[in-house]
């Protein structure tokens, strides 16, 4: 096992806790087995994520590649407690609870990733195919959009061409941009960034722009029940889904029990304790996956088939992640028969990438790979070069904090209390 | 694909809607692939399963063997429907309902684990492998104990030394041998055929013979929800769980709310349709998993993750079957960390079987293969021979009825009304 922590670069992109760092956690892992196969996964790399990798990477070494139920024991086992929860792996609250339990299958994911990968070269079958088969040849990814600045506070990371987007105008220019360069054909906006008569005034704007194009829009949670309904009412019509207007599952059910717009999160339940009571108040009609913290591939096609019988929809999360994350995404995605709405992804706005192909977006979708495993080939010096700067980092980007990035702008920055609307 | 419809022999064990007959019907599944490897499965065989099997197995050629997903849509499209539900199914409603998703579920297993045998050879690896790996070594059983007649009416079929068993001393004799043989230490006995307390009688000699151990007791659905509460009275202190002691999820919801022995179902809960309102009312604690009728290995893990999730007990239901069966039956049971109960299997009483080297219970347990596929070979003498049976037959045995075999004893039988008792 070798696990190669790297900071990569993000922009400045705003959402209701503040603002992307200049460069964000990641955590690549490496299987390679006896017969010097290699796989690869990659998961969260804040430094609460690495102490559980470091003993799983130490306990795993002749396990077998296809043992992937015996991971879960394994890390329950040897990861021990993810320590005193800090600040940062709260402001990532942005995802819901960090739970002990959350925090370890996080991990899990990469290494399972990983192993699947090995195992698929090693049969010489794609992910898919270990995972019973892809049901559709592409997957489906929406256009992520964001607020943002021009620049990083203090000119700080990496310079892009994107500009600003802070009003209605800016959001279309750049969903403009999305849908001409990728084909993507439905938007989604981080939300709870602006007064909710703003973000409204900027999805009408989108609705305009792209006529009939299903739209999100997505606070995480910054809203009372009382605005979550009143945006419900004014956006009603063009809205596919309104994700996390509030947070908490019992506010959500109090939403959702007053409109007819759907409700999605990947806040309110990601984890399978959260699923009872969240389903049987109606608080949820879309679960926005992410296999990451869900604990692997294998998790995701669960969570699919139990949101199948219980008649809830199915879509996927995304947070800032590369090439290895994508193509995990693409495969599980791949043999869900209920994947109802297009999948959500960052990867657009990422610049760097640890794999030798960067993905490309065509007609808004991602073909699926048959190549045996993931499909996509490490770039070793892409890999030294960011966990050099990894390494090279003081200790302030190794742990997420979107608060304390956006106080390098504004000094009295403090995490808005919820609902801040 | 080959599909060979087979009678094999079944003693004449009793339930409370009749008697097996001499003979049952099964359905052997082989797939060929491109370069000559063999898969083989085994599920119902009455003439509504050979009806949707035919179509299926005349469009999958060409087919990738990996493409277990797709099993399911081709099916779909392929299959049509099962055509009138006749009576003979409904007398199998043993196992709950008998819905067109239901038989093409049970068809669509026999051809996923022949699919997984023959992959599992093709890339080296067992089947649990192919799930994620097994979680234990050896998978519990449980011993299935039968009111029984010495011989089926007028003689037919195949004889048997194990005689009659109709009373407690008879329960407590049959359980003692299957112990003695097998080394069983948990202990089912089939009811709904006498009044209960005779069945009470009957539990309490198996309690008094095997002090501590483990009892069950299923009635199929007999009795109402007064005299399924006075019989959980009865032995609630000797009871593992009490198995579908009324039908309906209704009823069973009644039960459980008055009782705090855990009632099992493979009746009310067959169909993952039905799970979301038995769970939300509780009406049980212990789903008895069926990899035939849920679909396969691979649903078999999506149910487990489900009752996982909602803090639902589960175990393994079974019903006449043979190697190749329980061979799937073990691997996938190996594999699920919430295989709460050891499983049930009738197979110590089939005295005939389609696989070279027969199953052997040690300790009450088998061990998991580690051969590449299930890990069994099909016998191509014994399958013709109990194929010519099935040729010769003349309908009578084609499709399971336990009430026209009671009726060979019995003219005046009628499949009693619900609840019985």
């Amino acid at each position: 096992m070798r696990l190669t922590p790297i900071l990569i670069a993000d922009p400045p992109l705003l959402n209701t806790q503040g603002v992307h760092q200049p460069y964000t956690p990641r955590l690549i892992v490496e299987v390679v087995t006896s017969d010097g196969t290699t796989g690869v996964g990659e998961t969260y790399g804040d430094s609460g994520y690495l102490r559980l990798a470091a003993p799983l990477a130490q306990a795993l070494p002749g396990h077998r590649l296809d043992d992937l139920n015996g991971l879960f024991t394994l890390a329950e086992r040897v990861c021990g407690d993810p320590g005193e929860v800090s600040d940062s792996v709260t402001s990532s609250g942005l995802r819901g609870v960090q739970t002990a339990d959350k925090l370890r299958l996080s991990v899990i994911s990469g290494f399972e990733v990983a192993c699947l990968d090995a195992l698929g070269k090693v049969v010489g079958l794609p992910v898919h195919a270990l995972l019973g088969g892809k049901v559709r040849d592409a997957v489906d990814y929406s256009a992520y959009l964001f607020y943002r600045l021009a620049e990083h506070p203090q000119g700080a990371g990496e310079a892009d061409d994107w500009g600003a987007a802070l009003d209605p105008a800016g959001v279309v220019a750049q969903a403009r941009r999305f849908a001409d360069a990728y084909g993507f054909g439905s938007f989604k906006l981080k939300g709870g960034v602006f007064p909710p008569d703003q973000e409204i005034a900027a999805v009408r704007a989108l609705a305009q722009a792209f006529p009939g194009k299903p739209l999100r829009l997505d606070p995480n949670g910054a809203w009372s029940v009382e605005t979550s309904l009143e945006v419900a009412r004014e956006l009603g019509d063009v809205l596919e889904y309104l994700e996390d207007p509030a947070s908490s599952t019992d506010r959500m059910a109090r939403v959702a029990a007053q409109t007819s717009v759907p409700l999605a999160t990947n806040m309110c339940v990601t984890t399978f304790p959260e699923i009872p009571e969240a389903f049987a108040r109606g608080a949820v009609q879309v679960v926005l996956s992410d296999h990451h913290y869900w604990g692997g591939l294998r998790n995701t096609q669960h969570l699919a088939a139990i949101c199948r019988t219980f008649g809830v929809g199915l879509s996927m999360h995304s947070n800032t992640h590369l090439g290895i994350s994508l193509a995990a995404m693409t495969h599980v995605a791949a043999t869900v028969p209920n994947l109802d709405y297009a999948c959500d992804s960052h990867y657009p706005w990422q610049s760097e990438d640890v794999i030798t192909e960067r993905h490309v977006f065509t007609g808004g979708r991602l073909a699926v790979s048959d190549t045996p495993g993931l499909g996509v080939e490490l770039d070793r010096d892409a890999l030294a070069r960011l966990h050099r700067r990894w390494q090279d980092d003081d200790g302030t980007m190794r742990d997420r904090d979107d608060a304390a990035a956006m106080r390098k702008a504004d000094p009295e920055w403090r995490m808005p209390s919820v609902p801040r609307w």
